[in-house]
């Protein structure tokens, strides 16, 4: 979850045409923090998600359904995985 | 949004019925942290979430879209507040 709220945060500020130094600025957070929370390395806590999203001009509601959205995806490709004939272990060794 | 993902998670643990004890035995996590959480006191990461939602048995997506549904419900009553010609201090003088 943590790499997909980056890649939200990242999609959303691609968007916007901003760069991590002008969200660092409207946000006043470090940009070193921002851009190791879009790398998915650092959890954003709520503060920090409202002042990007603020940030972004993007409602923070907006921002989480992004998140859900892709975390959906990722889900239903687990499910579908899970149900599959073929293992992911057998397609690595049919591959290989 | 901390307080409103504790909430959520309050809500849907209430849905399944089930104690705090039992969430915690589940997801392997302290009671406390958990009521911590559930109480908007502490962030949880989002390993943590994770693991409360699979020992809710919902999908983590579904519980994103919990948070994002009641923000999206305050992010409306905001704006709503911010045009309304009333102010809340107005209201409160006049309801003293």
């Amino acid at each position: 979850m943590r790499q997909l709220v980056g890649e939200a945060l990242r999609a959303r500020r691609a968007e916007q045409g901003l760069t991590l130094r002008e969200v660092s600025g409207r946000a006043r957070v470090s940009l070193g923090y921002i851009s190791e929370v879009e790398r998915g390395q650092k959890e954003a806590s709520s503060e920090l998600l409202a002042a990007l999203a603020e940030a972004l001009d993007v409602p923070l509601s907006g921002l989480l359904r992004d998140v859900a959205d892709q975390l959906e995806i990722h889900e239903v490709g687990s499910r579908l995985a899970s149900v599959s004939p073929i293992s992911s272990d057998e397609v690595r060794v049919s591959a290989a």
